[in-house]
């Protein structure tokens, strides 16, 4: 016969039963809660009432996350391996910002560094990563092409700082204000690689759009590389799997 | 011999007769109509004989899809098939919105309430889908990796929300009227993981600059992961069909 | 013995011969200065001279072509295979914009005209095009998948509409004088889907912002789609040639 | 027994050895530090003590690039094999500049001729590169796609042009001041089908959105022919090493 220990230790370390499971999804729609709360605090105009209360939202999320990270620890088959582990530092850094913010605040630390701490609690939404163990699958095709994709970043890396160099020398004359230094290069060749271009900053010289037009096909081919990788990988498992 | 009605579910259910396609097209031909109907009709500046004249075709379109929605259902084999079905929801649709706006209109109910059930009407539109059978393998592809594709969506979802909050840290201070709140960072995340970049919010300090180029980064990898497996799922639908 | 006519065939029609290779050659050189004299033509601020000049460069060109022309049709083994096939087409248009333009300069027809015509010798640069044989496998790639693509443009089609009559009812109010109408939404969807947007139209409410999220995470899908049928479909021929 | 310089030779010209690669690890260090010189060299409001420190640093770094060369070119075994190749030119391109600049000086060239030098200096971060034997994979699995990208990279440039100045004629009436030329198209066009859209050129009139519309979803497929190429010359890659 089963110990209470023994059946709270199923529930909350195993997920093929009924209460295991269930205990998965409280757990899950608390993370997603705690994440929500993150958001809304970041409202501008909210009144003191409604700041009071999601600070105690606040504190209730804390509790819980601690009471789920105590018994977690304390229903661990191996201790270290939890608390060292990927999950187990989720599971702490969960928390464990609530904790540094008060004694922050006690020892008359400045605001800045708590919202600082505070940044480091989104990391509670990894946890819902934690519940899916199909995500393995995706691991093992990545880890299998990580040497490439090392070498993809620093081929890029490499190019990103060619490009940043030569575009500042091509426009820091035309738009000092622009391309201050070789790092607003950097950011632009960045951008510009990346496609992601925000409009903030481009190349109004004629040299300097005909080097960008150059760099752009070119670039095309550049991302093209790690897709190819990542797609062959997986595929691959794919077709293992058959 | 058949009866009547016998070849007019012939004509409306079948499309490898004559008659049938005949049917298919005329009917895409007013779907098509109908939906260049809602572009012209949100035109500025039209003349109230334009608005008027637009009304009749909109009222002609409502009866026409009327009477083939009572075909279908009355020539369906199984009419609960048709009905709770995905084209029967699409036909009902398709001419709801009419009838619900002119119940609206009734009952008092106010302007933007109509606006809301005319912008249904748009689902005329995957009628178009209904004629090509091509399709299916589409789908059977993309349900294959439906998994795959599922746990992508939470990672994605995942790293906006995690991307969104710290780039709401780093640039809330420097841009207080664009980055009001996570919710603004969350805007800015998916705009710039997806590459679709408007222009209207970016980073503008150092570290938020910084912050956003490792995440350009590694945003290439992120949208090659669905490219990859939905590749990976058609490459293998191909190589079955041989 | 061969007679000069077949000698002039030989070097027109062939590509394997010494005299035919530079007939090539030659051809595509005057191409190419063909191309860039449109270019040039089109920068503002030119003098008098320089525009006179390229006018006879211009001149120069269509004389050629035109002898080109001839020649090929002369040396051609069936004729009217020749006239209507592609590559006869390409070379009629890069010659016919000139007479057409100097017809309507004589019946007093507008500039405006002229310019229209002007742009139809761009096809010129389609030439270059014929000199390469390996576009062939490119060419039965993309007609292997000519089914699937067609599909694909479709459903993009389809959701290009959804999405640009969603996006104008949400925004409308907004930003009337941007998106002025069901149009404007439409070139909002095309830009977005793409990714190629160029900061001139986005939505600004929260309602608008929500659904172009949902329709930017969503996009990256869409895309993948035919980059999906291309690489399987080019893949394939990559196998069957070793 | 080893005389001297066959240790020195096997330290530098080796990297299978612990001092070999120790050496291998001592120049990377060097090459990043020479980069993040000419990053820091382009800030601006550098206060002149600073300046004169970072002129040491570069001389210093020259001379170690300087010694370094001696060293490769004496120990190489095939000396022309070095001073030709690839990493020979690369070595030699890192030190040149500096030499030259100072010649300019004496001779009392301007100062832009200076900096034209010093951009050449940034191929030390080719350097990198050296060390990754890897990367041969990648080289091998482009040069077999060479003829398939540069069929590629031909109708590409067609495209461009053909759509550069089709967009020109299409705006230039009505933004004479940013269409100024058929450049400024092709500037476009570059921008619009890479997707890398900064924002300052864009369509505003009917057709060139009309036109730009069909450009941008063709373009998607464009794009998708380079990644189809080098995806599935990887794939194969991939496949025979297992």
């Amino acid at each position: 016969m089963k110990s209470l220990f023994g059946e709270i230790r199923d529930i909350v370390q195993r997920n093929d039963t009924k209460a295991g499971l269930a205990f998965d999804y409280v757990v899950l729609m608390i993370v997603l809660f705690a994440v929500s709360l993150i958001f809304v605090e970041s409202l501008p105009g909210l009144s003191p009432y409604t700041k009071k209360a999601l600070e105690y939202c606040q504190v209730a999320v804390v509790i819980i996350f601690t009471a789920e990270y105590v018994l977690r620890f304390s229903t661990a088959p191996k201790k270290s391996e939890y608390v060292f582990g990927f999950y187990g530092i989720v599971d702490l850094l969960a928390v464990l910002p609530f904790y540094l913010s008060m004694e922050a605040l006690h020892l008359g630390a400045d605001f800045s560094v708590v919202r600082a701490f505070r940044l480091m609690s989104i990391f509670r939404i990894l946890k819902i990563a934690r519940y899916n163990k199909a995500l393995e699958r995706f691991g093992k095709a990545l880890s299998a092409v990580k040497a490439e994709l090392g070498i993809f970043l620093l081929i890029v890396v490499m190019c990103i700082c060619i490009l940043g160099v030569s575009v500042y020398y091509f426009e820091h004359q035309a738009q000092p204000e622009k391309f201050r230094s070789a790092f607003d290069g950097l950011w632009w060749a960045i951008c510009t690689l990346t496609t992601v271009t925000y409009g903030d900053i481009y190349p109004v010289t004629t040299g300097g759009k005909i080097f960008s037009s150059i760099v752009m096909v070119c670039g095309i081919g550049l991302v093209a590389i790690p897709l190819a990788i990542i797609a062959a990988s997986l595929w691959k498992g794919f077709g293992e799997e058959d």
